[in-house]
């Protein structure tokens, strides 16, 4: 069923240890939907500038991505660049530039309102708010947010995620939301502001889902060669969101099948894992269901004993 | 069927965040067999110090571990000391004395040389190799090894563990080892040094086992409250490799069900998650076999999708 994803679409300049790229699509709102749209119909709520480039819009379109939301106005696209270091695990941003994006007000096109599955992308809790009070018959709705929102607008992002069903973060976040290092005692606190579901997103290690009913675990997919790791939360975001949707899934009624959220933990880790086998959003570009099947079922095999 | 362990047994001196014990028992060898002991019966090849205290023999003893192979010399047994972080992910050492153990030249008793596993724990690659040679009827020799021996004795370990049907070792040993950041390529090359199963572990982050023939990885077990990591690999070892004893498991034959080995690495984990809720070897005063498998069936309902 139908997912509404708000969020940041980008232009990014990407170094790695494999090589570098100096403008390429990215943006977390990019990723999620790219990655959803494997699942279920993915309709989209971002700005961009007069710079965002037509072929960059039908990648979106191929992806039967819906762009009533897309607004485009004067000025530049969001532009972001970075350099990684030799293992990856950390990442300096060299410029930020908001662009557009800093006057963001998303405006839900009337087609949307009432579809019913919201992710509310990283962007000023206010704004994620208003949103969601925006749309009519909400199955569930979910969100990420960063440090910056944790330490600097904390009041707002808890009377913001208190009306989630579920919160995913990476575990440095989930430590500072919950001033807690222990992962398993931050997860308890975060529960106790709102969300029934956080899922804790650990990069290379993979990821972890709690509730009060359960708990669960994947370890990261072991790549060969990860030529670019930007954009593989989001994609991570994408495939459990979009798997959600497409089962039809309802976290307000208790009565399912916890295997299934874990197996959108498990779409999730799929999706992660295939956006860092490419830079930026080139995976995307023949990535197929099937692929991502397989490596479900690879997921499977390395982890059942 | 019966396990023989070599390596050290030691006093340990360890703070951590959550106190300090100023003398308690420690070394690789008495965490692997106090863990394997739960699964296997259980002989040592060691050497203590005068100062060695009749209660510890005594704890050994209470788990059935075979002490016909404990060398008790003139001299004080090996003195290890050490501080963990804040997070417990990094620790310094704050005094090593060998002591005893500086000249140890394991001796395998008569009784000892038919058993037929056998875990070589971290000491000179020279020993390792001189006591698997002792041994008449192995159905599986595997060992640890650690960064000292993998810089400065490379020639002698890899002659070493060119013998050996597995190798335990952490991630950065695998890196070391290798030459190879990316641990799945890092994997295939330990595996043409000889070994047919290579066990890495990471810590909190878990472990993984790798094969020609298969991959198996695990998420760590999140402990709410980690008392003290010291001995928790070595637990693993003690778990991993007494399963397989216990199972009787020949790792020469190929012609078994691979999800033993993946319930093996299951059993390490498990261990390794008891060994750190208290300090040093405490928690094996009171640990019992049905303790163990429940938190194995734990695993398994929070790894399964």
């Amino acid at each position: 069923m139908s997912l509404v994803v708000i969020g940041s679409v980008a232009y990014d300049a990407i170094e790695t240890p494999h090589g570098k790229r100096e403008r390429t699509l990215g943006g977390a709102c990019t990723y999620i939907a790219l990655s959803a749209s494997y699942f279920t119909q993915t309709a989209i709520v971002a700005v961009v500038g007069e710079d965002f480039a037509p072929e960059d819009r039908v990648l979106l379109e191929r992806r039967d991505v819906d762009l009533e939301g897309l607004e485009q106005v004067p000025g530049k696209t969001f532009f972001w660049s970075g350099v990684y270091s030799a293992d990856m695990n950390d990442r300096t941003t060299l410029q930020t530039d908001l662009n557009v994006f800093a006057e963001f007000q998303p405006k839900l096109p009337a087609s949307y309102v009432k579809r019913p599955y919201l992710f509310l992308g990283n962007i000023q809790p206010d704004l994620q708010l208003g949103v969601q009070q925006q749309m009519k018959t909400l199955r569930f709705t979910g969100g990420d947010t960063m440090n910056y929102w944790i330490s600097q607008f904390r009041d707002d992002l808890l009377a913001t995620i208190r009306h989630w069903d579920f919160l995913l973060i990476n575990d440095s976040e989930a430590r500072m939301l919950a001033g807690e290092h222990n992962l398993r005692r931050a997860a308890e606190k975060i529960l106790a502001f709102g969300p029934n579901t956080l899922v804790i997103k650990r990069g290379e290690y993979g990821a972890m889902l709690f509730r009060k009913d359960t708990l669960f675990m994947v370890p990261g997919y072991l790549l060969e060669d990860v030529f670019d790791p930007t954009g593989a939360g989001d994609s991570f975001a994408g495939g459990f969101v979009g798997y959600l949707a497409q089962q039809g899934f309802d976290l307000r009624n208790g009565n399912f099948d916890f295997r299934e959220l874990h197996r959108a933990v498990i779409y999730g880790s799929v999706m992660g894992s295939f956006c860092c086998e490419q830079f930026g959003v080139e995976r995307f570009r023949d990535l197929t269901r099937k692929d991502i099947d397989a490596r479900f079922e690879e997921f499977r095999r390395f982890t059942a004993f």
